[in-house]
């Protein structure tokens, strides 16, 4: 089995990739394994990470290009697509926001129905289809209320594999996605990124700007729990994910101040006080807008699972990371 | 001031530029009210109407083609923006209701931000962006599940004029349309064509077929109503409508046989034997999957008005259409 994962270098494309060659066959609920014989990583950036596994292939290219795309998703099997201009960066370049979020889905839907064999897909979606005004919980039938491009894009993705998935073009799961951390690597141009950055960079004894109020509430995954995700997404069997296409994920709720506590009862006072507190009112606009409280009553139904702590969260990344420990606990 | 409607050979875009030349200066709402100097039809069909006022031209092109777009979009002023392709049409020709509905879309935003002029566009949804499982009353709320390519298509519409107006390159507003009846002119390839038909032909002591049960309720306007709503649509200041630019149009919720009984009440037990009852269970299902009773409270709060009765909708339809009474009363 041919397997393709668009913005296959990011960080979470990348972890997906390894947990899939460790997997070596991929269990399909209601139908037979399958051995993963390729994994195409596509991308516009052919990113850090050298791979020695042979099945591994990078393969960049611009997702906004349909005959690229068409090329590519021609050899596939099965696809995630994780390829998107985040948050902030589709806010301030629209055009390649248009481009890599709106045309780049429609290409690789397009290039899926072309071959003809209903081709199962995985797209990751995001809780920034939600914006302004919302309740206090956010269910599974809360209207799409985008208020960032990138948000809009994502709702405009959720529809379209919806709708190819109804014709019957594609097998397609969107799952919307809780903001993840503790991202590895650098900070990036999500509006979210701080969310990751007060909590890797203290860790290693590097500074970091909070650019939110410490009590502002976020809703979030770690990386580990999104790759379950992503595998059990492709994994369920048509009829198990049933009509409805779109799956908000569980996440956990809680203040930036809970996530620098833990930080501090893992890596002491000195790693706390890395952070430095620097109002951000266009950051706190945008993260004021995002759900906190979000039901995921079909998730759960489903077996998707969140984290159980936020300190399970941090110590994960210490370990998946391989943080060297400065601090003396 | 130049004036642009899309689909403007369409029976509401004739409507709509009948009335605005008859109104010769157009209001705005905390604004000048401007001339109406010229009146573009922009449409893939040059239409049967002849127009002896001189401030219309009608041209014929294809809204999927972006540099078509560009050159009739560059000259307007304001835009009405009807084309489309309908319902059971973009269900069995996917490709040209992606091209119409949403390409065609997307080429008048383009083309509008290309001329930096954050020009007013009023964009025809539909309440085809929902379907299936509904509450009893959908609100302004309600959350969007298509359940057709067309409401998809309508769906994505509304997201992309709100994001480009959220971003300042055009001043949009959706109205999202209940059914229109009673059109004029030859049954088309919308689901709901027949909700007009059973009215229609038997005024015109011709035949018509029902496709669905007399029991089914269907949320409805007049053509008058409709383009009442268009105008005020384009009227409304900024300030008035708002951040929120999805406008659910308020209307007539009423069973198919409610309707044929105001037939009969006007036109006789003569024109309802006209009526041939044949089941369709594919329009069936699509009728069932739309909304029948909608609250509308933002539009009826911003001075958008309903039908008053059904008989009163029918009356006017003979009224405007000149129906010739071939009943004695």
């Amino acid at each position: 089995m041919h397997v393709l994962i668009t913005g296959g270098t990011g960080f979470i494309g990348k972890q997906l990739a390894a947990e899939l060659l460790r997997m070596d066959e991929f269990p399909f609920e209601g139908a037979a394994a399958e051995n993963i014989d390729k994994i195409t990583l596509f991308d516009a950036f052919a990113g850090d990470r050298k791979w020695s596994d042979p099945r591994v292939e990078v393969i960049v290219g611009d997702i906004g290009d349909a005959q690229t795309v068409a090329r590519i998703v021609e050899r596939a099997d099965i696809v995630w697509h994780l390829a998107a201009v985040v948050s902030s960066d589709a806010e301030v370049n629209f055009d390649l926001g248009m481009k890599v979020n709106l045309q780049g889905m429609l290409n690789v839907l397009a290039a899926l129905r072309a071959k003809g064999m209903r081709t199962r897909i995985v797209n990751a979606s995001s809780f920034a289809v939600f914006g302004g005004d919302l309740p206090d919980i956010v269910t599974d039938r809360t209207d799409l209320k985008p208020k960032t491009s990138y948000g809009t894009q994502k709702a405009i993705g959720e529809l379209l594999v919806a709708d190819y998935t109804r014709k019957g073009f594609v097998d397609g799961r969107s799952l919307r996605l809780p903001t993840v951390t503790v991202r590895p690597g650098k900070p990036n141009k999500a509006a979210s990124t701080f969310v990751s950055s007060i909590i890797r960079e203290p860790l290693s004894r590097q500074p970091a700007v909070c650019p939110v109020r410490a009590e502002t509430p976020v809703y979030i995954s770690s990386p580990r729990r999104v790759v379950e995700a992503m595998i059990r997404a492709m994994c369920l069997s048509d009829e198990t994910i049933g009509a409805e296409r779109t799956i908000p994920l569980p996440g956990l709720t809680l203040s930036v101040d809970e996530m620098v506590a833990a930080l501090g009862r893992i890596a002491g006072p000195a790693a706390v006080q890395l952070i430095r507190w620097e109002p951000d009112p266009a950051i706190q606009r945008i993260i004021d807008g995002w759900p906190t409280r979000v039901e995921a009553a079909r998730a759960k139904a489903l077996g998707f699972k969140t984290d159980k702590s936020f300190d399970e969260i941090v110590r994960a990344h210490i370990e998946d990371e391989r943080v060297t420990k400065w601090w003396s606990q």
